[in-house]
């Protein structure tokens, strides 16, 4: 008599949610310091501190009943010019305020952007590896995923995989760089063959394919020689789904934003579209607070460099100990090759010596598993002999 | 190709949105304290300075990390804790922190309960006057709208009318009191006729019928005698949906929560669908830094004399003018019938008078209008004259 769908997916607990919870019992059981929890991507490098000094000034300052009353649907005005005279800047397009609809986060920019442009039937792509909930969000607005393939060994997007699985069905092909969970960046060449290639399939079927570019993890890059581009810029039909959550350690905030490139055909009613999904998921606005810290803060980043050190301190350790592992140019995550082609079967062995790591074959990838590297510095030190001690069992 | 329902929410201006738009040009042009806007349901009070002081008190002195990191799902164990335990204290009914699902606001409650009971094809019941947007809440979770039409004159449901409506196919009844768009407190009588009433068609149909009562205006009453009945005491299918926004003047923040009832046949199931529905709706987790300020100051509300006195001054003049009017016991609007038939009509000439309300066609009661009191007194005062005149201009 319930939505047995919304019932299956509020109980069924997820492998993330599980390790979670087996990790509160284990610290319990044996302290917090000897359970090496690799398993979540909460950020762990503090809020850049002009975010708290933001705050403190506006709540100060500002008043409370502007501050913390409704902004207009699609979010406040200066907030979104704030956001597109960055971007312009930056990546060298030309947004408006008007191209930019304000978000409770990076699932929330998902949800939206696919409520309003897909039918109920339509095809969706996707690159695997890939975040699992992409799943649930394509079908909530009543779509089909279809996986493609990656490239063997360096994760990038396999093209020729992919075309095979375009048709006139497909509607919107979602990509994640830097990727969660693989840390992989697209190439610009990567990105240039997958835009070429929709552009001769649109004029194929002689209808949009929108390209959905989910971008929490834009910032996090670890050498100054990463490009991570713009997909605006390369394909007209594109639609950047952001979040604040990783560049500015600020998850719980739930704030993000869609841009819907200028150039798209009929740009103007995709936003219309947007903003009528958003009504329609009872999104009234994005939390106005920080719509204001957003506004003030927009190209502020976390400190990167952590990140980076924890990526090569593992990265250079995991290896020298023989497991294999694409390096990663960015986000937080390490996708690791499961010493055995069970993910979950080794998953479980290095559960044995305290490390949790997540399987991966809900990300569409078997036989790896993600470690999230956003954690202590010791937390990786104190793990590196239990790492070790796992690849000489599976040696013997 | 894009999703037309979605266009069509986006693209067509709900009334409010029309006359929102409309003010800002008028102001410009003849000066804002000239037009008397009563269009919005914007609180216009405060919110209490303790708010500002525990954001300023977290902000300095928690862990950022983890004030701005992602909650559980379901909202910090602490949070839910608090606010079961004042609804326990202040109802006498038996919540856990389990049966507390923290969301982004009134509209997240209701979209998310919505989609974890209702199925394509089933039909929801709500009482004219409703608030407009229930009608997009309950399409996106599939469901029909079915409208009971009230009591004449006193907008209490209207019981005889609301059996006639229900059938086999009714999944779930939405109240909302105080209500907006009349301000009417649904007395203890009608909670009883409801309740017992559904009761009965419960067993008839050998199903649940949940009753969904949506709350964000429970503390706004202007008189301690007012009761505003807790429907759970009263009713075991019964889900609570609450917002701070106008209790605490709070709105653009997007802070709420859902209780579902433990005496709740299959209460666990549903609070696990409500999970499921948030998941598939993109909602991750609500605002973490406001899920801390309510655990802290739940129970804390603004200052409701301020309304209060702005229904008295307008009420008593509108009467004397010879405006037909039921006197509102709460929240913030004042529900007043046109002096003709048709409200737009009637709009139009108020508008001549730069005096701008809402006609109510679309709350699903014709011939009357909405003015929404959450402003300056001053306003009110200035308007006082055109509303006078307005009336006599219908006398002539």
């Amino acid at each position: 008599m319930l939505n047995e769908k919304m019932y299956a997916l509020g109980s069924k607990r997820s492998v993330i949610r599980e390790i979670f919870e087996y990790c509160k019992i284990r610290a319990a059981e044996i302290g917090a310091d000897k359970v090496y929890d690799f398993s979540i991507g909460n950020p762990s490098v503090e809020p850049p501190k002009i975010i708290a000094d933001t705050i403190a000034d506006l709540v100060k300052n500002e008043s409370s009943v502007a501050l913390h009353g409704y902004t207009s649907a699609q979010g406040d005005a200066g907030t979104r010019a704030a956001i597109s005279d960055y971007i312009n800047s930056k990546f060298s397009v030309a947004l408006t305020a008007d191209n930019i609809y304000m978000t409770c986060g990076a699932a929330a920019s998902l949800t939206i952007t696919l409520r309003a442009v897909v039918n109920p039937g339509d095809e969706c792509i996707v690159f695997a590896p890939f975040f699992t909930e992409y799943r649930v969000f394509i079908e909530n607005a009543g779509g089909k995923v279809v996986v493609s393939e990656p490239e063997e060994k360096t994760f990038q997007i396999n093209i020729s995989d992919f075309e095979g699985r375009i048709n006139e069905k497909t509607k919107a092909v979602i990509i994640n760089s830097p990727n969660n969970p693989s840390g992989v960046v697209y190439s610009e060449r990567t990105i240039i063959a997958l835009t070429e290639l929709l552009k001769r399939k649109e004029a194929e079927f002689g209808h949009p394919i929108y390209l959905i570019a989910d971008e929490p993890y834009r910032e996090l890059v670890f050498d100054e020689t990463t490009v991570v581009p713009y997909v605006m810029n390369y394909y007209d039909d594109t639609v950047v789904c952001y979040s604040f959550s990783k560049a500015l350690s600020l998850p719980g905030e739930r704030i993000g934003y869609i841009a819907v490139s200028p150039k798209m055909q009929n740009s103007r009613n995709v936003y219309l579209a947007v903003c009528g999904a958003g009504r329609s998921l009872g999104y009234v606005c994005a939390p106005s607070l920080f719509q204001q810290v957003v506004k003030r803060t927009v190209g502020t980043t976390v400190d990167v460099s952590v990140y980076k050190k924890n990526r090569d301190l593992l990265y250079d350790n995991l290896t020298s100990y023989g497991y294999e592992c694409v390096k990663p140019d960015g986000a937080f995550y390490l996708f690791v090759k499961a010493l055995e082609p069970d993910a979950y079967k080794f998953f479980e062995k290095a559960k044995q010596k305290e490390i949790l790591v997540v399987p991966c074959d809900d990300f569409g990838v078997k036989g790896y598993v993600r470690i999230a590297y956003c954690v202590d510095e010791a937390r990786i030190r104190n793990a590196l002999p239990a790492f070790k001690a796992l690849a000489e069992e599976y040696k013997e």
